[in-house]
């Protein structure tokens, strides 16, 4: 099986609907912050994790009883247990348990993506590791980029180019698409000094104003844990706890 | 006046929802073939010219008497005059005429910035002239990429780039955009021999399979060109035969 299955990345969940792929696993990318929480939280040992879209939905859940992180422009809501930063998703809070993520633009992009073959998510601390997966399971892949409020973000773009170009090294994947030329030339560009580069972001600078920007250095830095999230009716769970199809 | 005037750039018009604003001079650019056949027909003299979305419209048109150029696939339809090609737009052709362009995505892109401060077409062979008219102009810039069928596209953002950088030496403009950012990297990577760089896009090899490559060096050789052709009243005319606002 030689440069068969296609790699496509892209930079809105507005423009998923020119990539729809049945036969793809489509890999949701949002770095600052929800796809870094969620592989944070799986690492510490979450049994399943909702995410939601809205702070009425957080609400909701909690009132069912889920452990549930939500947060605007910076404040915990004070109906919820905790923030979405990755660092709040310890052990000790999560192991075993089932969480409520509260995130807009992640959310959205899980959910447009849940009709193809499957859904994994992807952040820089489990690139490796997802890499690993896809590979595996031999399918076409769709790069999702939750980008910010359905904007380009470079961050995203960056780790799409990361993943592409370890995929494009395993002569199974072929790219014929100008979202993967473009993510692996920035790529090159950033890799050598990742934190330099992100200096550019806009979301960088949000976060800064909002000082939320300690998670900078964790959010991009690869390999911190080898666990795959994948969305399976309507929760995410970790891929080695699931039976394969 | 420093610092006071964004650029953004668009990489779909699918995104335009996001950056849409009123006092923004929107920059449609459709480098293979769109506005660079715009912008040939209006260094030859023609007078007015009407984007047309489909190929009903076009038809209808020129049962009105007007010149049209259409084509699908790299045929011209049996109906039209000549096809698409920027080389079809010769003076003896269309000086001093109105003639109708049948564009898919151009169309889309020029109808979608309609409701801005002002629309004009930019291509490699006019950009200087466009970047000289927005210094004037003094208004914040949207420059919106055409795409190909909604995807994002390299050339388009290369010349995005190439417009950015420019437009950035002037202490009128700022960006605070992650399009900008990627645009100008990539231009940066490509500058120095854009035709090496472009042999990456997937429209230049769709256009190798159709035939249809004979284009590329000329829609990428920037400034053969000093016209601005811009959009009122749902036709394109040149900003110097215009009265301005």
């Amino acid at each position: 099986m030689k440069h068969q299955k296609s790699i496509e990345v892209v930079f809105s969940p507005d423009l998923y609907k020119y990539y729809q792929n049945p036969e793809a696993i489509v890999v949701v990318v949002d770095v600052l912050r929800a796809t870094s929480a969620i592989c944070a939280a799986f690492e510490s040992g979450v049994a399943k994790m909702i995410p939601v879209p809205d702070l009425e939905k957080a609400k909701e859940l909690k009132d069912k009883g889920y452990i549930v992180a939500a947060e605007r422009d910076g404040n915990v809501l004070d109906f919820a247990d905790f923030g979405n930063s990755p660092f709040n998703f310890t052990p000790s809070r999560v192991k075993g348990k089932t969480v409520a993520y509260s995130t807009t633009n992640g959310t959205r992009a899980i959910q447009l993506a849940s009709e193809s073959y499957s859904v994994v998510i992807a952040s820089f601390i489990n690139m490796s590791a997802v890499v690993e997966h896809l590979v595996n399971e031999k399918h076409d892949v769709v790069i999702l980029c939750a980008g910010w409020k359905g904007k380009f973000c470079l961050e995203d773009t960056l780790l799409a180019g990361a993943m592409a170009e370890k995929l494009l090294d395993n002569q199974i994947f072929y790219s014929a698409c100008d979202s993967v030329t473009a993510s692996l030339d920035l790529w090159k560009l950033a890799k050598n000094d990742i934190m330099y580069y992100i200096e550019k972001a806009t979301q960088r600078q949000r976060l800064k104003r909002l000082g939320l920007d300690d998670v900078m250095e964790y959010c991009h830095t690869p390999d911190s844990s080898a666990v795959v999230p994948v969305f399976e009716k309507g929760v995410l769970v970790a891929w080695h706890n699931m039976i394969k199809k």
